[in-house]
């Protein structure tokens, strides 16, 4: 039997370029040369302990607290994933309400079960011509919290996995009128403080507490994040208590000095000519693309609409709208022929991650892969009229048409997922669920946004919706890397609903 | 400033003998040569996702399952904290009781407190003359179940820190009767498995969930550790569905690699070869330590006494009663006489972690530093003849007297720590702490056994206890690398407790 890390070694062999976390992208030229086992420690003597730091890893944070303008900084080995569950366990007591926005991460969603909180939704806008959400409205949390002042915090994803910033500040000045602090989950914006041209990081916008992945887009290893505390009204210790109850009291020393590294590389001579090297291989790369006839790339003028307030321009987001090809078939050419991995697909669109460490080579290697398929694109649609581009394509108009659809869909909240996940259930025949209660999460990974939350009807609208994304990502059939998640009966055919009799 | 990577990198080079985790020791001849970086993947095509596995994390995890005889295993990669959290979480609602006993790890605490669960403790028996705690007894776990019937899971650590197992087998058999699942904290025992020599893992003893720590004591990164499912009661996507919520969606495939290849290695020749040697070096060691006059080691003979159904010999407890020292300077001089790194000292003992890759030079070296301790202290106590060896020293009488008490100090259980630590509170100064309920954890660590739970009645009998330790542990003046931690206050002059109105 091959061994994982055989396995593991193969593949870093291949030569495929990563345009996917982690950011360091595994480039042996930049990175430190360490050993994995020569620097994993335990809380000996000198060496702290970091759920009660007093030492050399109370001295790190404070430099990361330093460097990010806050209050404190926490170093995490279990992802932006313990942070969330922490930052949210913090501000709540079991089966109080809060303000949260509909496209948060699973993690969101595992804090509010956990605690049996009552979600009050904020919808993000839908960008259509991309295919993504946009940004959250301000007014719309001011509406979500005047309707609900009970609430105990609001939740925000910002930027998002494409890149989207809404505007943090507006959000937090009208949470804090309300004396209601604000986490945002800014797992992927960690770099935005540490590199120019960048929109500004929530620390720098008001938010309470921040929490970022540090693998996806800085040097640092998968797994590895930090949180960031800003807040007269958040209880610190409170915060800590359950930092210390989310985490392993066997944390990592090597994923720490990987944090530590990073912050520093970022700050270094080194880190910041690579910094500008990329933001002008990057603007060379994009400048390029404006030539593709069937493929485009998503750009800094989508700011300033759907409540957009900034554009992380690290995220490329390739449009196949035009190409009248569904996202999946542009990656799996991309890794296919021409061994560029892409991050994710999903209808019309591909998301390619790049960091400060990609440098002209892999953009290279990338547009010609893109320019390929774009003549490619138009060589086809030249010798089939009836699928050209536009708003009338017939294949193109479906996949747009049923994305949409799902990515606006307001969802009807009938229990709370706690409520939901522990009341007598039932696995019913796919069809035969509608009009129950979803007594599952249905969600795609990656990102890891829910489609359905337990507690939720499932409406014929959500059904239709649920069969669109069984169609794309289910299966042997589906052809990107992403895949529905969350169900009971992994062969779909039943959903797991709530029993009848314990409805409310 | 120095960073992360620097400090640890010369510490590693510093020479020192690491008689504590992680269990691979740093040992550059017997583990591999990797590159963490190069190690470093997400969940893209090909290397399948731990949350959902069906790929090479399924193939490594069925294998992990085979070798242990259980029905499924799961890696985990936030430590055991996160498989006890899922574990119990998984058998319970909240609000629910459970059997546990009190000397369980504090990650067993906070997943009672998440669940708002009421304990019904059992407690270990006490080992007077080693000053460490014995085995659980299955009578007392039989008459905690018949006396609460509504209780719906037994957890138990078996083996302790210090290697004592509990009779796991009738424990399971006896919460079986009553169709309770049995829930074994094995975080010190993922080796009895794979060695032989070992007393029987509670995987071969019917309990329903065992979670092992890889790193403690396999050649396995800090962090890493496995669930074993083989439960006819529990509800394995419950289950599931808990491993996802604790661990982050982003899961270090370093980690994964580590476990997998500790496995392999663990059975290979060269591993079976290692495990040879190292008995056969453990056993020279130990037969050598009985001319020691003023040091002892703890021996099989303890099996049969106190509830200890076990005994696992990897782990050394010396005891410095008839040295008439405490444990912590036998273990400071350890560490800056001889270089030798202890994993902890309390009261009169000093615990020695020793693992597979524990050669004979590692051996040789501890023995010389205890015979040289132990003449030192034979001529100190010649010139000295008022502080001899037996019960009547003075200073040793004191310390194993206050070592005992804390031992066997058995809780007033007021109210549920949820209900505590979001009651309304106050500081109040330590002695005024008498008589009120606390509303923080005080707990030692290592190894993280509260010896205050939030709930439980601060009596004039734990307050003593509570000052007990902080005179050994806290502040500047603790001479052992054990620290008193979970206080709100960092000074200790106030203690959190409940505000009296609020007390129920």
């Amino acid at each position: 039997m091959k061994r994982l890390h055989e396995i593991l070694s193969e593949y870093g062999k291949s030569n495929t370029v990563p345009f996917h976390m982690p950011g360091h992208k595994r480039r042996a030229d930049i990175l430190p040369d360490w050993n994995p086992w020569q620097m994993d420690f335990t809380e000996v003597e000198g060496l702290d302990n970091m759920h009660c730091a007093e030492g050399i890893i109370k001295d790190a944070q404070a430099e990361l607290a330093l460097v990010y303008g806050v209050d404190a900084s926490y170093f995490m080995v279990n992802g932006s994933t313990g942070g969330i569950l922490a930052a949210i366990s913090s501000c709540v007591k079991h089966g109080d309400s809060i303000v949260v926005a509909r496209n948060c991460h699973k993690s969101v969603y595992n804090a509010m079960y956990l605690n049996e909180l009552k979600p009050v939704y904020v919808y993000p806008t839908l960008i259509e011509e991309w295919e993504i959400s946009g940004g959250i409205s301000p007014e719309e949390v001011r509406q979500a919290i005047f309707a609900n002042p009970e609430v105990k915090a609001v939740v925000i994803t910002s930027p998002t996995y494409e890149g989207i910033v809404s505007d943090v500040e507006a959000i937090a000045k009208i949470a804090h009128e309300h004396n209601i602090p604000l986490i945002v989950d800014e797992a992927h914006g960690a770099h935005l403080k540490l590199m120019e041209n960048s929109p500004k990081s929530a620390v720098d916008c008001g938010a309470d507490i921040v929490i970022q992945s540090f693998h996806k887009l800085l040097p640092a290893l998968t797994q590895t994040a930090v949180l960031h505390f800003n807040s007269k009204i958040v209880d610190r210790g409170r915060l800590e208590n359950y930092l210390g109850i989310y985490q392993t009291s066997s944390p990592s020393y090597l994923f720490m000095a990987s944090m530590d590294w990073a912050l520093d590389f970022m700050q270094s001579e080194k880190g910041r000519c690579l910094a500008k090297e990329y933001w002008k291989e990057l603007n060379i790369f994009k400048e390029k693309c404006h030539s593709l006839k069937k493929l485009c790339i998503m750009e800094e003028d989508i700011v300033g609409k759907n409540e957009v307030f900034g554009f992380d321009r690290t995220k490329l987001v390739v449009s196949t709208t035009c190409g009248s090809i569904p996202g999946s078939v542009l990656e799996e050419k991309l890794l296919k022929e021409f061994k560029i991995q892409a991050e994710m697909s999903k209808g019309s669109n591909v998301l390619l991650m790049t960091s400060v460490v990609d440098g002209a080579e892999v953009f290279e290697r990338l547009y010609a892969a893109l320019e390929k398929m774009d003549g490619k694109l138009v060589q086809e649609q030249d010798t089939q009229p009836g699928a050209d581009c536009g708003e009338d394509s017939k294949k193109g108009t479906s996949r747009v048409t049923n994305e949409k659809t799902a990515l606006s869909y307001y969802a009807t909240v009938t229990l709370t997922s706690y409520e939901a996940v522990n009341a007598k259930q039932e696995q019913v025949s796919a069809e035969d669920a509608v009009g129950k209660i979803s007594a599952e999460y249905i969600y795609l990974y990656p990102p890891g946004i829910p489609i359905v939350v337990p507690g939720e009807m499932i409406t014929q609208e959500l059904y239709d919706i649920i069969l669109y994304y069984k169609e794309n990502y289910f299966g042997e059939g589906a052809t990107s890397n992403r895949r529905l998640q969350g169900m009971q009966d992994k062969s779909m055919n039943t959903l797991l609903v709530v029993d009848n009799l314990e409805e409310k």
